[in-house]
Parts: C-alpha cells; structure tokens; sequence
C-alpha cells in the first residue's frame, strides 16, 4: 500500500468540492490554477463547469499545468420516460464521452440515473426493475462508442439513499454484474468508480473488490461519512471527520493493483461549501496525508 | 396474494406512526382505543410507550380489546465499547423479550446497532465488521432466551444510511446469512423483519424473499420513500405517496406464505406528526386498502 503521509502526490481533486464558495462559483480555471499552485497533480470536473469555462480553454488550462484528469463527471442518467428521452440521453452521452477525450481523462464516470422524473419529484412509474433494463442498455450501447474512442467507462455505484432520485445501480456487486454482462472479456473498456461514500457500508465490499480486480477498478472517490449526517445529498465529510475507515477500503483497493490517484469529492452545503476555497484545497490536502 | 381493497383486516399501526401529534405525545393506551374503534386488529408498539403506559396496563387494554401484537419495538442496539456496555445491552435485551411475551407480541423486532457512540456522534471505531460480529454475538446469546420462552426474533435489515448509527445489518441477504449461521435448522425461532423502505432499492430483493420462504418471514413494514426526501429518519411516506412499489413487495412475500399484517410504520416530522392522530390512522387505513 502506497505510503500517502509524506506528500500529495497522488491526490486529485473533483472540483465539485470547491464548487460554490461562500455562495459564489468558484471559476473552474481559477480552481486549476489554486490547484497546481498548490502542486496537485490531478483534478476531476463536473461537465457544467467545463462548459461554463470553455472546452477548449479548460484542455488548455489542463495540458499548460500539465495535470492529469482523475475522471469526468459525468454521464450516465440513462433512464427515460419515453423516445424523446431515450435519444437525448444518448445523444448527451456521446458529448460527455468526446469531452473525456478531448480532456485527455482517465474515464468517464457514470451516474446511471433512477426513476425516470424521480429527480424532479415525478416518477414516472415506480419499476426500479424497468430503469436497471435502461441502465444495461444504455451503457451497452455507449460502450461501442467508448471502445472505438479508447475512453473506459466507470459505473459508479451510488449509495441507495440515491436509488429513486440518481442511481439505480447501488452496490459495487450489481455494478460488476452489469460489467461482467457487456464486457466480459475484461478489456478495460469497462469498470467502476470506487466511492467510499457510497459503498462504505456494504458488508460484501472487500470480496467484491477482489472481484473487480485491477482491471475493472477505475477510480477511487473518497470523503466521510458524517453522524449525524443532516443532507442526504449533500452533507459529506471531509476525510477523517467521520466513520469510515477509509484507509482500510484504500488498502483493499491497492491490493488489487489499483494505482491511481484518490479523488476528493465533497458536496457540503454548510461547511466546506462555505469556507474558502484555499483552505478547503489545503485542508484535502493534509486529510489525504493523515487519513486516506 | 390477499385482497387488500375491500376491509383492513390485515392492517397493524406500528405506533411511532402517531406517537407525536402536533408537539404532543400521543399517550399508548389513547393509540390503542383509536385503533380498536376504527376495526384495526394488531398494532405494534414502541418499547418507550410501553414504559409510559405501563406494561401490565398495555397488557390489559391490548387484551380488552382483542388486538394483536404484530411485533413488538424494539430489542437490539447489540453493539457495545466495554464490558459494562456488553452487559447493559444483554440485559435490557432480556426485558425487551420478556416484555414482548407479557404482550404476546408475534415477535421482537430487532434494529441491531451500528457503530458504538455513532448514534451520539462519537462513534467508538470504524470497524463496521468488528460490529456486525458483536451483533451476532448478541443475537446468538439472545435466541437462547428466546427459544426457552417461544418468541421469535425478527431481524430487521436497516436501510444502508442507517449502517454508522442504528444497524449494520443493512440487506436481506446479510440477515439471511446471519439466520442460517444461528438457526440452520429453521425452526421459527430466528428471522426477519422485511421493512419495504429498507430493502425496496436492492436489486437481490426478490431472490432473498425467496431464500427466506415462510420460516423467515416474520414481519412485513410498509411507508413510503419520498422524493425529495428532506430527513434520513424522520421523512418517512405515506403508503402512496413515494416510489416503492409496495405491492410488487407483498406479492413476493405473500408467495412465499407469509400471511401476517401489513404494519405501517411512519416517521414523519414535518407531515404526519403534525396531524390528528384520527386523520392519520384514517388515512392509513384507507391506503392500506388502496396502495398496499
């Protein structure tokens, strides 16, 4: 296991965590600059902030720091409610994918979607069986174009709290499933993203890992899992201010070869959204050295 | 499947459901005369509401009434940080048993514990697994109690966001592995509680309600998930008003045999605590019928 105390070299940065601070969007150029200022080496953006900053400007703020892309965040949200839906999920997807590309990222991470209007507070029916059908489906068929693209896809399973509203895929064993389903070969094309928030509690998460192997294990998100935790959605901790042992779940992952970078993903409305993104950005980087 | 629509002779009210009306405890022995004069059956009650009614006055009025129990709230919380913990839990466990055979309940409900001190917010550990084994410690002491005196005792998995706080027993499947390993020979005496908000995102559900059968099935909860769901505990559905497909559910469980009540069992702050207990038991009555 990779000895994470005496730097920061394997951190990244989803910059949703530094998002909105102190209700302001923090641009998502001036975050790559607070970024490699502070010699992080890697970072992973939200699609709403590539778009707000520019494609084109953001490869270029990417390539002239010389970072590195953990991931792109996101796509997924496959399900539907009828034709219409169904092509502009598609259609969205593929944007997403050439994004990842053009950003050089590592994988393109997917958020699989729950209920069709769940999210909206209308679902369109309640067949969570149904929307999984839609899941498989959709990632197959992204799958073609991410192959031909050379971009592997991360499901990322979510925690079930999250089932109705953003994923209906919420253990990383159904997330295997689905991988061993449309990629059995285990070319690469396919894996998962490893999000101790979301997988932290599961009771089958180390054999599961040893199941995915180095091979389907794409990415690792890490935070904390607050008590009490006041959001569903957007209450998480920063890494060692809550209960999971995540250097245990690191070690696991490791075991099986994964050599990647450990992504700091933390939406939290009345803390570190509050704060200055600096010290937010100073403070991953010491809880990466003390507790991931 | 049973035919719901035409009477509520299948509804039990757990009593949390209108333990609080409008900032006013609604005393146990007023629940239990509101119940029996709307034709309601069984109820299931809070340990707490117990105590403040007094237990041979519940036993009384539950009897005048001819009522059933169909379990009764609740035993569990096994997990401890020292030996004086480990000796209050096997002790107030063994009140919860005895006080649920005085009651004639048809089993105690067991909510299992998470980490020790989560639930104050100083959580002891992050060893999840250290505590799922103190959890079958404390259900292994525990059935030989209550094999001796003939009650059943009902695992219920908790819904994964309730891992840190309430129970690490958080699947199905991870309560089944937990009967087989203590009760292999199915007697009756061990089994589960199957709480559709619990369990209604888990892709084994139907699989794992057919691994119980008859044997296992000792309880069957239903409410609704909400979306948006503004509290993790307190933010509980109606029958009706959320996503689960709560028919669907008692239709896999009624195919395996089971043929208790359908206990409603709702937390809910900001909505039905905040109505006439009257109204809400009506309303529950009347979505028994329709929604369940």
């Amino acid at each position: 296991m990779r000895d994470f105390s005496a730097d920061h070299r394997w951190l990244s940065i989803n910059t949703a965590t530094v998002r909105r601070q102190r209700g302001q969007d923090w641009a998502l150029l001036e975050i790559i600059d607070a970024c490699a200022a502070r010699g992080i080496r890697a970072i992973s953006p939200w699609r709403d902030q590539v778009h707000a900053a520019g494609l084109a400007a953001t490869v270029r703020a990417v390539r002239d720091h010389g970072l590195e892309l953990s991931g792109y965040c996101r796509g997924g949200m496959f399900t539907y409610a009828d034709n219409a839906g169904r092509q502009a999920v598609r259609d969205d997807n593929l944007r997403a994918l050439d994004e990842a590309c053009e950003l050089a990222a590592a994988c393109l991470v997917l958020v699989v979607g729950g209920l069709p209007g769940a999210l909206a507070g209308r679902a369109a029916h309640k067949d969570i069986a149904a929307a999984r059908e839609q899941v498989a489906e959709g990632v197959a068929v992204l799958l073609e174009e991410a192959r031909r693209r050379g971009m592997p896809l991360a499901i990322e399973p979510l925690h079930p709290m999250y089932a109705a509203e953003r994923a209906c895929i919420n253990t990383l064993e159904q997330a295997l499933d689905l991988c061993d389903a449309l990629d059995a070969g285990r070319t690469g094309a396919l894996g998962v993203a490893v999000d101790v928030y979301h997988v932290w509690w599961d009771p089958k998460l180390p054999a599961q890992i040893v199941r995915a192997g180095s091979d389907r294990l794409l990415a690792l998100h890490v935070c904390d899992w607050l008590t009490p935790t006041t959001d569903l959605l957007n209450d998480r901790g920063m890494m060692g201010d809550g209960v999971i042992d995540i250097r245990q779940i690191r070690s696991w992952v490791e075991a099986q070869g994964f050599a990647g970078y450990s992504e700091v993903e933390i939406f939290s409305t009345t803390n570190w959204w509050q704060r200055d993104g600096g010290e937010v950005l100073d403070t991953c980087i010491q809880r990466h050295r003390q507790c991931v």
